[in-house]
């Protein structure tokens, strides 16, 4: 059979399917959001907006600019970026034309952008949804839509500053946030340290990749499974598993990394050397830009992403700022659930996917960060479930006790919108006053303008402060300018 | 065959296909974004940012709560919504699992989420992307992927109180972004006052709605034309057209309205009276809110969708904010449009919607309004294209004219993010000052904290206006105070 006539046949069956699915008349409805999708409301939204203020203004501090791309590619630009995870790309019904896919993250289509737009050298923000077909986990903050926040830096520059830069940016995102005690990790991806130090302890190349994806398992799995994997599956032999075991413990700052530039070992890896020389001129900025405290290079550092060339680095919550969770995969009282509540966020160095868009092959360098920011949701949402959050920015409800008012409220109310004031109005001929004053407690409306028949006459406004339910005449004229004083911090 | 055996046969074909693919080897690429989409780079963000501003602080002003949804709903909570527009709707693949769809607009969805929550009250905005499979026009700022900016009250609420709301709303946005002059037309949809004027001009029962749907295109056809549909195509005789002509013609303020109250054909329909008096209701609001300048009632206002059960309203671009643009369905040189670029927001009230999606069939009136947010980024991206419009928001470049500072350099602008200032510093060893001052220059950066050994050694950073040319040595333990003041208005 050839493509166009099995083209030709599927069209022929899925018509004939429309067809019996039309006879079956009623739809049972379900009332849903799509599996591993949620909505946010009004107070989740009030919560998003305070992180995304957060970290809008440190990448904004960091004078980065931002894009937008489409929430769709070409199929094929997604294609042979994401390794075994393709699988979990969302695609479009082919409806006729070209063939689209989901984004699945905002790294492929900045540098689809990149080479599109023949661009070598721009640090530019990106926060929007992203989309995978995952098992979500909902309770722990995985979603199969989710928001990423990246950062990243394009452009040939002298090695390691926009790497710690980004690395900067992480550690004022997390304290900002004052989600709890973190780390944040690095490494080489790959090349170089890893595979150096693959190499001294006696893994055969070709094992490289593969005793590299155990290796990543480190952050979920105790040493021992690992090392069993390493063994009974991989065929390492014991003992330089047990070699492998001594480096992937380590995590340390400048002085790890000076000692195992002295490693007898490790220092025969001219491979190695060098990659621990970038690491150690990375520790210098780390130092200037003072955020040792939190980093630490770790060599059980691996991430599974293929487009990574150089630095990496993950971003770990180690105080449980969460209470545990039912996690149906690990069960509960893991021990390891309780110090860490997992990454929130990574990034690191991708030298070449830009080159992969074009058509020449053309590099542009980049180094990036993405910051998890469901998680971090899920952990402000939990912390602030028993406060009450505003949802609305309503600094004055104009209201009257009596009746056959409204059109002055209605007058009234517009003046204030006019003037830039935030107010509200009930929707009422004749509500209740009570009601009023109901509706400003539950919102948190500071302020009620009441109006009366006496008050029109004497060209005044009772001005009634909610919380001390103290009242003030004030003339009409100077209204606006009070109510602004008394809200200035709203 | 029966679905089962249908579905299996096209799996079985389907991957027979990849197969045959795969053989295909080489794909020939290419770089872009799919059809009717587009990336916003650096300068079109800062327009669209400042556009949104706008808007966003319209709807806080007037007391709305934030919700979002997500990009997919299940295919179903979409089915029977849209009418013929259907067809537009972007499907997800079968990837197995539910069956998705883009969302088309975000009215749907918030019924969707009102029903689902048993919300019967809440005064939202939405500002979101919606994907229709249209022909895209992307030269008039028609696309695949385009933004809405929708506010809706819903609630059960004295009449025409919140519909006068919405009306406020788009003169208040279209006022602040100064587009030009606009003209906001106002009807009833279907019911009441268009079927009564149908039912007194003549017209069969039966063929009110496609009557409708003719009187529809007078946005976009001469009068002569949409007659000659009446007649030719719908059958009705001459005379009726005529008469209904003499009512679409009709735009007008209160008084056509009372007008139209004392007409002695219109008023013998009890329908459209009631509808009249409601207009004259909502006129009386309009007019508290100060508003009338801008709005018109108009009898030639007919919205396609179907959900749309009282008041609905579309606001025009009266004066060419455009150059006027090829347009391959009109033509060139076409009168109408050099007076009007044509919509630019539009709703009305939908009082049926939520109850379609609720089980027990419970109504939530709403009232709402969009703005068509693409044409207006059209629109100002054309006003601002000589203008230098700054994508960052960089207070001050770290810089220094000697080499080897670059940990100097590091450690003051460390210093400086910390204190809240937004700074850069260029990512070399050895920057040149002028490649330093030509960045500033071309990013709009104010300032320039310039280091250098007699600098260090005395305790001082030059800080030089990139404007003036001026520079002046600022104690170091004074800078960021001096640098905070000289942008405050950054």
């Amino acid at each position: 059979m050839t493509i166009p006539q099995i083209d030709e046949e599927v069209a022929r069956l899925l018509q004939l399917k429309a067809q019996l699915d039309g006879d079956d008349g009623k739809q049972t409805f379900v009332l849903k959001t799509p599996k591993g999708t949620r909505d946010y409301n009004p107070k989740q939204m009030a919560i998003r907006e305070k992180v995304f203020n957060t970290i809008f203004n440190c990448f904004k501090r960091h004078g980065a600019e931002t894009i937008d791309t489409p929430v769709f590619e070409l199929k094929e630009t997604l294609t042979g970026k994401y390794g075994e995870d393709s699988k979990l790309i969302y695609d479009l019904k082919d409806q006729g034309g070209e063939l689209l896919s989901l984004r699945y993250d905002l790294t492929v289509p900045f540098a689809r952008y990149l080479a599109m737009n023949k661009i070598t050298n721009i640090k530019r923000y990106h926060i929007a949804k992203v989309y995978r077909r995952d098992n979500p986990a909902m309770t722990r903050g995985r979603y199969r839509e989710f928001y990423q926040c990246d950062f990243d830096i394009a452009g040939q520059y002298d090695p390691m500053i926009p790497d710690a830069e980004c690395l900067k940016i992480v550690h004022e995102i997390l304290s900002e946030l004052e989600l709890g005690d973190f780390r944040i990790k690095n490494c080489e991806n790959d090349v170089r340290i890893l595979d150096g130090m693959f190499a001294v302890c006696g893994v055969p190349d070709e094992k490289f990749r593969t005793v590299c994806s155990t290796v990543d398992k480190l952050d979920k799995l105790p040493w021992e499974e690992v090392k069993n994997e390493m063994v009974k599956e991989k065929g390492l032999p014991e003992e330089v598993a047990d070699q492998i075991g001594g480096y992937v413990s380590l995590q340390g700052g400048m002085d790890l990394v000076e000692r195992l530039l002295e490693d007898p070992k490790l220092s025969k890896s001219s491979d190695a050397v060098a990659g621990l020389k970038d690491i150690k001129q990375l520790f210098v900025y780390l130092q200037l830009f003072r955020i040792t405290d939190k980093v630490a290079f770790d060599l059980s550092l691996a991430r599974g992403l293929d487009y990574y060339t150089g630095v990496i680095y993950e971003a770990i919550l180690t105080q449980a700022g969460v209470p545990q969770t039912q996690d149906p995969q690990n069960g509960p009282g893991v021990e390891e659930a309780s110090v860490s509540v997992g990454s929130i966020a990574g990034g690191g160095r991708y030298d070449g996917l830009v080159g992969m868009f074009d058509p020449k092959g053309r590099k542009v360098p980049c180094v990036g960060v993405s910051i998890g920011i469901e998680r971090i949701f899920s952990i402000m949402e939990q912390k602030t479930s028993a406060e009450k959050v505003r949802t609305t920015e309503t600094q004055v409800m104009v209201a009257s006790a009596q009746k056959n008012l409204l059109e002055e409220r209605l007058k009234l109310t517009a003046e204030l919108w006019d003037a830039g004031v935030k107010a509200e109005v009930m929707y009422k001929k004749n509500p209740k006053l009570l009601s009023q004053l109901q509706h400003c407690e539950d919102t948190g409306i500071p302020l009620v303008a009441i109006l009366g028949e006496q008050e029109l006459k004497d060209g005044v406004v009772k001005l009634r402060n909610v919380t001390t339910r103290e009242e003030l005449n004030i003339p009409r004229d100077s209204l606006i300018e009070e109510i602004k004083k008394r809200t200035a911090d709203c």
